[in-house]
Formats: C-alpha cells, structure tokens, sequence
C-alpha cells in the first residue's frame, strides 16, 4: 500500500495504513523550502528532509530503541544559536545523504534505525520548486500572478487557480525510481489528506509519477481534508478540491473519496464531483474526537478497510481486508 | 583497560589497546572550547562532544553497518553556512544528550550505534575550562598571567607552568561516576599521548579522579608524544613531560614510560624522571613509518604487551598477556 502526501496529513495516513499492512510506502513531496528543510535546502543544496522524517515517524516502529531515535530524530535544537529550531531527524538525514550520496539509501538507513518495515521515499531525488498562478493579488480580481515556492504558495492571501512543479534549474522534474515501482506494484494507493495544492496536487505533477499513478492496477482512494487550509485553500469547498485535482490530472480515475460526513456541508454536490473521478464517495466519521481538524488513525484505517471491501478495484477483482467494524465506532460510514 | 586523554592522542591509544582485548574504556576531556565542539557547547550549553566522538570513532566496529555510522559520525557539512564545519556526529551526540538527559546514556546509545564493545566516557557530566599559569606573554619574561580555555592555552606563545580545571561557575569539578568506577576496576590505565596540558594532565586535576588514578590497583602506564606540540608544549624535553606530571601530581606512582627512542634525545635524563614516578622506562619503535608525528596502533600495543608482561602492577602480581614480539617488527624495545 502506497501513500502519497507531505507534512501532517501524509502523517495520519501513514498511521492509519500501519493499521491495515505492515507493508506501507510513503512518497513524500519534496518541494518544501520553509523552516528547518528550507535552511538546510538553501545550504546544503539536498532534499528538503523535513517532510521525509514526519513519514520516518509516522512508521516508526514500537521498540525501546525505535522509541528512542523516534524522540531524537523530532527533538529540535533551542536556544538562539545558528542550530536553534533544526529538528535532529532533519541532520541525521542530511548527513546520511551526504555521506551515502544517494536519498534512497539514506532513507533505508534511516528507516532501519527507527524499526520501520515500510519505506519511506521521495517524490523525486532532486528538490523541486511549486509555482501557482494566482488570482485576486491584484486590484483587478481577475489578474495572475505567478508564486514561487512552497512557502509563498502556501500561505498566499489570492486564490491559486493551477500549481505546477519545476527542478531549481526549472527543468522538468524526474521521477524517483523506486517510488514509481512502489505505486505501480501497489494494491492500494491513498492521496491526500494534506496541503492540497503544495503537498498533494504535486505527486501529479511529476509526469512520470503522473502516469504511475493514472496506470497503476492499484485501487486509488482520495482522502479529503477536515478543514480548508488558510491559505492556499481557504474558503474551498470540499467538492472543489476534486475540482483541482480533475483539473491538474484530467485522466485520474479514482476508485473512492473518504470525507467526514461533519466536513461536508453539500453531501449530493461532494458525490457530482466524485463521480466525475469516477469515484464512489464514502462519508465516514474519521476526525479525532476533540480534535475535528485532525483525522483519527483508526478511524481512518476503518473507513480505508470499508473503502477497500466496498468498492471493486480496477483490475475487477473484490479488494478484501475489511473485517467489519470496530465495537463503540461511533457513527456509520455511509456510500453516497 | 582504561585510556584517559582527548583528541588524536586518545585515538592512537584506543586504537592500540583495542588490539588487546575488547573490554576498552575511553576517559575523555570535556574542557575544548575551539571549533565545531565549543560552538555547540556555547550554543546549547552542554558537553563539548568533539573529543568523545572521535574516542567513539576509534573503537567503532567493523561491520557494515559500524561502518557506515562511523563514517556519518565523522563527516562534516560543508559550504559556508551556520552548519559548516560540525562534524554530523557531534550533532548527534548532542541530540542525544538532550534527549537522554544524560551524556553517560547517550554515549552508551552512540556506542550501541557504532558496535563498540568498549565504552565512552566523559571525565565529568559538566563541561569545563582549562585555566593556565603561563610565563613569557610580557616584556618582563617572569611574569605570570593566566590564560583561560582550551584554544587559547593550547595556542599560547607563553610557556605554561600550572594548568587547572574548573566549572562554568568556578567551581571545583565533579568527576563521572561512571569513568571513577572504571578506573578503580582497571587491569591496566593509560595516560597520553595527547595534548600534555589540555588533553593529559586535566584528568588529574578533577580531584575524585586524580584519587581514582592514584588509588587504583591497576597497572599505570603513561605513553608519551613523539613531538613536542607547538605551542602549549614547545621546545620540551620528554622528561620534562613527567617533570610537569610530577608537579601536578605528587602521590603518582607509575609503572611504566613508554617513549620512541627516535623521540629521546637523551635517555639517561628520561629514565631518572622516569624514576622519580616509580616507573621503569620502555624505549620501544612505536611512531608509524613515514609519519613520525603519529603513534602506530600496532606497535602501541606491542609495546603495551611488553610492558603488561614485563612489569609488576602495584598488586604484586605479575601481569599477562603478552605473547612476545610479532615477527617483522623492526627494533627491538629497550627497558632503560
């Protein structure tokens, strides 16, 4: 099982797939130049390592000395010192990069430090660059203007209407190998939660994962976010992040959309625009309890296991691994 | 067996006592100020972590994985940003102290990491300052004044005459509980080579320890350099190394003197100092062919045999484990 993200919403995913298979991939956008990854960027001139090391943790494992490094590699330095807000994790990693000179090898290292069964890789082994063009920067609402990086994308006050992903060089950006025989092999294959223009979006935006992706036999499931993020995505509407993606990779077709039902104020307009995906919509409570703009590992592995019993993959062949539903779940996933 | 020093010499005799046996405990100084060690003591306040690393270096294990580590603990990040120049193991042995709380923990995780079978540790769990007496800084060349800090004692253009140690506070320092018990449990402790000011004679000058050195049955040998150090040992005479030994700790007893007969220019002077210590002086070929500066592992240990085979420790009994002298292995060792 495959998913692809960035940041804290490939996080929950990543917990929530460890729920289902020991046997989970992560392929993480590598596309940040904010923080302790855009300082170590800009210096070191490597892959961004923050969203990385969140996967690394995500998947850790559960033994004292997996326990241990999980601590180290999320500590970060204080003070007001020159390694003041550097997590160690970040370090770890670019050292291993440098001295290894190859990111794959450096995060299978890294993994088997942390106890991890799964595997954590890049989107692409070279730091890429988002671009969005964007509306209502302006006085004349209707103006473009084009925004570069992830920071600025992330953050901008206009609307982005269409994101694209480019090398430092701004080349077309390749792919990174083993990531694309991960989600080409895969049985499942989960998008999103996450930044949906900056950590979502651009897994499509590399062509050949692009193709992967669009080609894989693997179900495909999009799972949506909670809550809009300020920013790039205040005031969307969860229909028109389906929207975005359908406009970014026209030919994707996806098997499920995972929503919680709280997050969904226009249940039937959510289903049109699944539907138009290909998808059939499943409305599932998998927010944690207290804590509505974050999604519930559990909750969410139950929803994924009901996705993957419900629905019937592109091969034609019935996805199993849904054993039924957890006694004292709460509310009931509900096919739209 | 215990070595007790700092730095380069450290190295040199743990890489030749780990030819004797695997059971190698590392005293290290805690008092560097300079380079990639004193910015991360400055910046965080903890252990200057640059002499414990490469004291883990020089014991990591052979494996692939050992390897590895090794080589990440060593390397150093480049370019001229805020990380250029700290070594990645530095980085790491800091993290874990942080982490652990406890610099006697986090070497122990360190060593786990490079397969040491040894142990690491600190002098005393608090960093500290080195503070000499040094004469010849003013035009009257009598004159005393006192210089604090590793860099700056170690670089002095004075002759030193007296070195303490002391606290960020001025405090008198506490030794690590775990370094005394070692020495007290020793077969064998090493002194030197090394920096004799900074690196050497700063163990006996935290006052748990110098009564640990002093009381410990074990058999006491002191290895010395095979130059003079510019700067804080310019222009002295090997015996004048046991002369300020002897000054800056009287009740030493000592069994043997290990000096390169290339590096005596007179032996009867050596061997009278020598006896004011109790020890018997071992002229043995002990620098490496073609780099005259530096101990060879190998004939360290040779010469560390002989001296284990041909003394007797302070207990009264005969000490083994020298198996003779290896074929091939040029002149002769010479007691004097």
């Amino acid at each position: 099982m495959v998913a692809l993200g960035g940041g804290h919403g490939l996080h929950a995913t990543l917990g929530a797939l460890r729920e289902i298979t020991p046997n989970v991939t992560a392929v993480v956008t590598v596309a940040d130049d904010g923080g302790s990854s855009g300082r170590l960027r800009r210096e070191l001139g490597m892959l961004p390592p923050g969203d990385l090391r969140k996967a690394l943790v995500a998947l850790a494992g559960a033994d004292d000395n997996a326990k241990l490094w999980n601590s180290v590699f999320q500590h970060r330095f204080g003070g007001t010192g020159a390694l003041a807000g550097h997590a160690i994790g970040n370090l770890v990693l670019s050292g291993l990069i440098e001295v290894l000179g190859d990111p794959v090898a450096a995060l299978d290292e890294a993994a088997r430090m942390l106890g991890i069964t799964g595997r954590v890789l890049p989107m692409s082994c070279e730091p890429l660059d988002i671009e969005a063009d964007v509306e209502g920067l302006d006085e004349d609402p209707a103006a473009v203007r084009r925004i570069r990086g992830q920071v600025a994308v992330a953050t901008t006050p206009g609307r982005v209407k269409r994101i694209g992903v480019q090398t430092s060089a701004g080349d077309v950006p390749t792919a990174c190998p083993e990531a694309l025989a991960a989600v080409r092999s895969a049985d499942l294959v989960v998008l999103g939660p996450g930044s949906w223009f900056t950590s979502v979006l651009p897994h499509l935006l590399v062509p050949e994962l692009h193709r992967a992706i669009v080609e894989t036999k693997a179900m495909r499931v999009v799972v949506l976010n909670l809550v809009p993020q300020p920013g790039e995505t205040a005031g969307f509407s969860p229909e028109q992040h389906l929207d975005v993606l359908c406009e970014h990779a026209p030919e994707l077709r996806v098997d499920a959309v995972i929503a919680d039902a709280n997050a969904v104020p226009t249940p039937d307009r959510l289903r049109r625009a699944a539907a138009v995906l290909g998808a059939q919509t499943l409305l599932a409570p998998v927010a944690t309890p207290g804590a509505a703009d974050r999604h519930d590992p559990a909750a969410l592995a139950r929803s994924l296991r009901h996705a993957l019993a419900g629905t019937t993959s592109a091969t034609g062949q019935e996805m199993v691994g849904y054993a039924g539903r957890e006694p004292g779940g709460g509310e009931e996933d509900t096919w739209r």
